[in-house]
């Protein structure tokens, strides 16, 4: 089973910036539930389908398929739940992984977080100065759970 | 945006038997809301993601890909909702449309419904003699509502 394992982390300083170029992240979800969840993503000029299933540890399986952009892009504009996700992905290479900061926008413009996929639950990271808190099994910042309740309406976020 | 149109027909004789060959389908739902479904399918050896929008009149988008076998048997047995679906699809030419009519097995079994695809939904049909009842607006012979509701347990059904 095609499985994803990766820690998530708040990110406290700007250092990151300027080290990668971005691309821009448009994603909403057709079933968002703590069991499984459907995104639907364009990245850049690419357009995916993910199903996930339920997280264990800080794993989950995952099953990912390319497909039309234009067919994407109607299934957001027209099929998904909530309000979509609108973020800016940069991905920097720190010490042999690849961390992934998100810079989201719209209504959950503010938060940025940055990710880590790892080959097993039990490798080591040194996380770079600009990486702060992990928030890796805190459902608040699962981008499913961003569409119903986004990072600007939190009472200690962004509001 | 693909769109599906069809009617769906029960079938009431046996009159289509031995008009060809049938292939065996497997298939779950990851979502199965009135607005959306997202269905995981396995036809004989090819596996299927199909993501289908809410019903307007006879006809609804449906966005269909092809994915691989065992990741679609892996979403099968692990991620889908309630019972499975099982049925046998046979694909009958008539008069230059294709009827295909599936016979239940498992939880569905007795149930046998006749569906033909079309180009728009003011296309003339005209039903062979082992066509009944159209049940086309009838959400209960839905796939997706056979997962909760099998016809093995409706009253005046398979019961």
């Amino acid at each position: 089973m095609p499985q994803e394992v990766e820690r998530k982390f708040l990110v406290q300083s700007d250092g990151w910036r300027g080290l990668a170029e971005g691309t821009v992240y448009r994603q909403g979800y057709l079933c968002a539930e703590p069991g499984r969840t459907v995104r639907v993503r364009v990245a850049g000029d690419r357009g995916y389908l993910t199903i996930k299933g339920p997280t264990q540890g800080i794993g989950r399986a995952e099953y990912e398929y390319l497909i039309p952009l234009a067919e994407a892009e109607e299934m957001l504009d027209t099929l998904c739940l909530g309000a979509l996700i609108e973020k800016t992905r940069y991905c920097i290479p720190v010490d042999g992984l690849i961390w992934e900061v998100d810079e989201f926008s719209g209504e959950n413009a503010g938060l940025v977080v940055a990710e880590v996929e790892l080959e097993d639950e039990n490798q080591a990271v040194t996380c770079p100065d600009w990486v702060g808190e992990e928030v890796s099994g805190d459902v608040r910042y699962y981008n499913a759970s961003l569409v119903r309740c986004p990072f600007g309406e939190w009472e200690e976020g962004g509001g």
